[in-house]
């Protein structure tokens, strides 16, 4: 089954154009190749309020999973989970689960260190304040767990806004979850370059091949302007097993490429990513 | 005045992770130094009710304007702006002006091609469909031409999705507006490089530095792991005056040295952005 995924990302650096949002990119990826469907993915600001407002309205479209990014940190504007607990009607209290994981990761920085204890102060503490009723994902290269709460049909998990840290936990267990939801569900892409052709030359010859192949995805993304004729098109399914997806998107390549071709087009076949 | 912004980007290929969103950090970074505040960014796929939607949620939230970039091109999942329509209860209707600026390009590609003539196809005469009421904006790159309507009091600002020709339109015809709405505000960042500290330790240190500073925002950005203590304290603030604004920002950075160093820690000025 595809699930439904919503992503939100909480950090003022990112509505300030500080930070280019890169978790949401490879979040994304990611939970499309395990064969989920991201519907939306929004940016707020390090601020309850916000966060218990999109929190609420993800929520409230029913997504199988939502995962947020960013503010699970020991400082002040560290808000996300004081925002998910007010969306969900909880209260934030202290999980000894994950009191007992930031204890373990101080104790091991004050060996690092040689000192004798790194004492657990309240911005320390914080970090294992939780939406009553969560559990803590482990962290294995930061302090501050991840955590996983239910709502409902939806599973809300809220990652760290550090790169590694966020990669690190979705990996461990996040994608294991996501992908005993899908199933075999696969997703299948590819790419062809196009040229001598405008994109609005395309343009019906797309409309008829996706018309065709009810199952195949096509979109043409012009690099550089619409006059000089350098268009990628890209060509994605989902489907229940890796052949039939990669069958629907090769027939439809096929059916496109000699519909250029007969237009004057000239395609050449672009790597996917991986 | 600080304008509220809203951003919304349509696009599956940000949905499934192909492509990075660089033009909401480019809008985002350019509506911040023009004195407005983005409050919200949100990406939806290339769907007439997913843009609907989210175009009616943000304008409920009564921006002061609402920036949409992606979907003004010829092809079948070009649908920001029927999207919008719906949202405002309008329908599309061919613009003249809007169908004059696509003439002329295309009289301008066929000259460059040598061709008499480029015809004006459906694909084509559909970028001059506009949200009835709306004006074209000048696209001085590409041929979609941007788009902006009026509701109420928000400002809704249609932008192509290819970057350069996204750009060139907001310079050209947004960047002004949103200007003479902020009027005189000024925003000022400064970013302080710390050593020797953990973001933890940082954490009260900068609760009492913003208390004082009232002004001030200031958020830590740990750069690796929590252990290693390699942290990036950025401060910004907003004010009608520029003097004022470094000075705010001056003052904060003065504090939080002299007491991140009688902690122990490490700091150097790091550039900002431009």
């Amino acid at each position: 089954m595809t699930g439904n995924v919503e992503i939100i990302s909480a950090g003022n650096e990112l509505l300030i154009g500080k930070t280019l949002n890169t978790n949401a990119q490879w979040l994304a990826k990611r939970l499309t190749v395990l064969g989920s469907n991201v519907r939306r993915i929004t940016t707020v600001a390090d601020n309850i309020e916000e966060i218990e407002t999109a929190v609420k309205e993800a929520i409230d479209r029913r997504p199988d999973f939502l995962i947020t990014t960013g503010g699970l940190g020991p400082t002040f504007d560290d808000k996300t989970l004081e925002g998910i607990a007010k969306a969900l009607n909880v209260v934030l209290s202290l999980n000894t689960d994950a009191l007992k994981m930031i204890q373990e990761k101080y104790r091991a920085y004050a060996k690092q260190q040689g000192l004798k204890e790194i004492q657990l102060t309240p911005a320390r503490i914080k970090m294992a304040k939780l939406p009553k009723g969560s559990k803590p994902l482990p962290n294995p290269i930061g302090t501050a767990p991840g955590v996983q709460a239910e709502y409902g049909k939806v599973s809300i998990i809220a990652l760290p806004g550090v790169p590694p840290e966020m990669e690190a936990i979705f990996k461990n267990s996040v994608a294991p979850a996501i992908r005993e939801f899908t199933g075999d569900v696969t997703f299948f892409e590819a790419s062809l370059g196009i040229s001598g052709l405008m994109e609005s030359e395309l343009a019906p010859i797309i409309d008829k091949v996706m018309r065709d192949n009810s199952h195949v995805y096509i979109k043409s993304h012009p690099k550089g302007a619409e006059r000089s004729p350098q268009i990628e098109l890209h060509l994605s399914t989902r489907a229940n097993d890796s052949t039939i997806a990669r069958n629907h998107v090769s027939r439809a390549i096929i059916q496109v490429t000699d519909d250029i071709e007969a237009k004057g087009g000239k395609t050449t076949r672009l790597r996917t990513r991986k």
